[in-house]
C-alpha cells in the first residue's frame, strides 16, 4: 500500500522549494534552499537532504514518503537527469534522481516543470478524472505537459511536449530564445506580452497609459495593469496575445484531440482579458468538428503550491 | 490463446476489400465486393458477410479467427461507428463494428484508415518495435495515426491525429475541402502536389516538359514522371512539398518526440525526390535537440496489401 505523503521538490535556477504532501493534495509543510550556493552538485544535495529530513521529522513524516517528485529545468523523466539547463552552476548531465534516491533511501523521478505541473493538475487539479488533456504554462516561457491516456507523454528521448516551440508565425516571425523564429513562446509568454506591448506603442500612435512607462522595461503586469483600468491598448494586447495562442491550441486539437486544456502560470491571473480570445480564436480556427466542444480552462492549482504539488504527484507513481 | 488468423477490411466509397491475414503480416487470401451497390446498409453487412465466409471456409480458416478489424473513412474506435463520411451511401452515424460484430459472430473494432495504417505499421512494418511514432499517409488527403508509449493516440473523441490539417500557410494560405485554409493538406497530398504544379506553371516562364501536358488535369504521377526524366520545374515542386512537410514534422516532433516518422501512401513513391528535401527542412527547422536524431522513414508495407493488413491489426487487439 501506498504510504501517506509524498515529497515535492521544485528546482529553480534561484531557489528549491520542497514540501511534503499529502493524497488531497495538501502541502502540510514547506520549505526551500538557494539552488546556487553550491558549486558542487554533491554539497547542494547534501543540504537538500538536510533540510527535507529536518522538514519530515518535525511534521512526524518518518518512514511515511512514498516517494520523492522533483520538477526541474530540462527535467528528463527517462533518464533521471537534467541536460543542458543554462541556469544551474553544474556541468551536463546532472545525474538527479540517482543521487537523491541514494542519499534518501526514498526512490525519486524527475520531470520538468511544464510535464510536473501536468501531473499535477491530473493529479489534484481542474484535469482530476480526465485521461485527455493538455497543460499549457505561461510563465516566462510557454511550456507545456501532454496527457494521452491517462498517461504523461514524455516521447521517445523524455523531451515531447514542447509546444512553445511550434512555429506560429513563418514569416516575419519574432526571435526565440531558442534560436529560431516564429516559437509560440515568442509571443504568449509574459516576455512574449511585454514584447508585444513594446510594438504596439513604437508602431501605433493612439493614446495608452503605458505610454508613461519606461518602454524598454515594460513587463506584462504593466499590461494587465493597464487593460483592469480600462486601457485599450493593453487590452488589444491581450487580444493579440490570446488570438495566437488560440490558433496554437487549435492545432494542438488536431493532434491530440484533448477533453480539455489547462492553462496556467502567471498570464493566467489575466482571467477573462487572455481568455475571451483564446475561446474565440480557437473556435474560428479549429476543425469544425472539435468547435465548442474542447474545454480550455484555467488551472486549479494554488499558484504558490503549484510547483510543489506538481513535483510531488510524481511520488505516487512509485509503486514498492 | 489467440487465434492464428485476423480479418481486415478496408473499407473506400467504391470498393470493400478484405483477407485472412496471419501474425506475421502474411494476407493468405483476399477478396473484395462493391461498397456502393446497396442503398441499405444492413443488405451491404450481409453481401460483405457472405464474401468473407466464402473466403475463411476456401481457406480452411473456420473458427481461427481471432478478430475483425476495420479501416473506414472517419471511422471511430471509441463508438465503432462511421460519422460523417461524405463518401458513403447511408445515413450518419453507421454502427459498423456492432452490425458487424452480430452478422459474424466475431469482434470487430473499427478505425480510421491512417489510424489503421499506423496499427499496421507497428505491427508488421518499418515501426515493429516502436512505441513513440507517428505515420503520416500522403495520398488524396493528408492522414495520420499518432502512436505514443506503444498505444494509438485516439484522443477524447476518438478523432485524434488529423495533422493534415494543422495551419502551415497562416496568411493567403490555400483553401482546404475542410473550409479552413493552410492546411497541410492543401500542399503535401497528391493532389496538393498537382495544385503546386498548376500554380509553378501559370506565374514561372520556365521550360518543363509538364507544358505539354494538359494543365488542368496535371497528376502527381505526371510530375513524378517528369522529374524522373530530369524535368527541373518537377524536381522544384517536389521540393517546394517536401519542405512544407518537413516545416510541419519539426512542429509534430515538439509534440511528441517520436523516435521516427512513416510516410506511407502514393507520394512515398517518390523516393529521394520528397525524402530529400522533407530530412533537409526537418532539420532546418527543428528544435535543436532533435537536430538530426528523428528518423523519417517510407512504409514497409506493400501498398497493395497495406489497407488490409492496417486494418488486420486491430483484430490482433480482442482477447477473449
Amino acid at each position: 500500500m501506498a504510504k501517506p505523503y509524498v515529497i515535492g521538490i521544485d528546482m529553480g535556477g534561484t531557489n528549491t522549494a520542497f514540501g511534503i504532501v499529502d493524497a488531497r493534495g495538501n502541502v502540510v509543510a514547506s520549505d526551500s534552499i538557494k539552488t546556487g550556493k553550491h558549486s558542487n552538485f554533491d554539497d547542494y544535495v547534501d543540504e537538500l537532504h538536510e533540510a527535507v529530513t529536518r522538514l519530515i521529522n518535525n511534521n512526524d513524516a518518518e518512514g511515511k514518503i512514498n516517494g520523492i517528485g522533483i520538477g526541474a529545468p530540462n527535467g528528463n523523466y527517462y533518464t533521471g537527469m537534467i541536460e543542458g539547463a543554462p541556469n544551474l552552476p553544474w556541468p551536463s548531465p546532472i545525474p538527479l534522481a540517482k543521487k537523491i534516491t541514494e542519499k534518501f533511501g526514498i526512490t525519486c523521478l524527475v520531470t520538468n516543470d511544464a510535464n510536473a505541473a501536468g501531473v499535477g493538475e491530473m493529479t489534484y487539479g481542474a484535469a482530476r478524472g480526465m485521461k485527455d488533456f493538455i497543460m499549457i504554462t505561461l510563465g516566462t516561457g510557454v511550456g507545456s505537459g501532454i496527457v494521452v491516456n491517462g498517461q504523461m507523454v514524455y516521447g521517445y528521448d523524455g523531451f515531447a511536449g514542447e509546444l512553445g516551440h511550434v512555429i506560429m508565425r513563418r514569416s516575419n516571425g519574432r526571435m526565440c530564445g531558442c534560436g529560431r523564429t516564429g516559437c509560440l513562446e515568442a509571443y504568449c509568454s509574459a516576455t512574449g506580452v511585454a514584447r508585444t506591448a513594446r510594438e504596439f506603442l513604437e508602431i501605433r500612435k493612439d493614446d495608452s497609459k503605458l505610454r508613461e512607462l519606461d518602454i524598454a522595461s515594460i513587463t506584462s503586469k504593466d499590461v494587465y495593469d493597464a487593460a483592469v483600468a480600462g486601457d485599450h491598448l493593453a487590452k488589444e494586447i491581450f487580444e493579440y496575445t490570446g488570438n495566437i495562442l488560440g490558433e496554437a491550441l487549435a492545432d494542438f486539437t488536431a493532434f491530440s484531440a484533448p477533453e480539455a486544456f489547462v492553462i496556467f502560470g502567471g498570464l493566467a491571473k489575466s482571467g477573462d482579458l487572455i481568455m475571451n480570445p483564446i475561446k474565440e480564436a480557437f473556435d474560428k480556427n479549429v476543425l469544425p468538428l472539435w468547435r465548442g466542444k474542447v474545454k480550455i480552462l484555467f488551472s486549479e492549482m494554488k499558484e504558490a503550491d503549484a510547483a510543489i504539488l506538481g513535483a510531488s504527484a510524481l511520488g505516487w507513481e512509485i509503486k514498492e
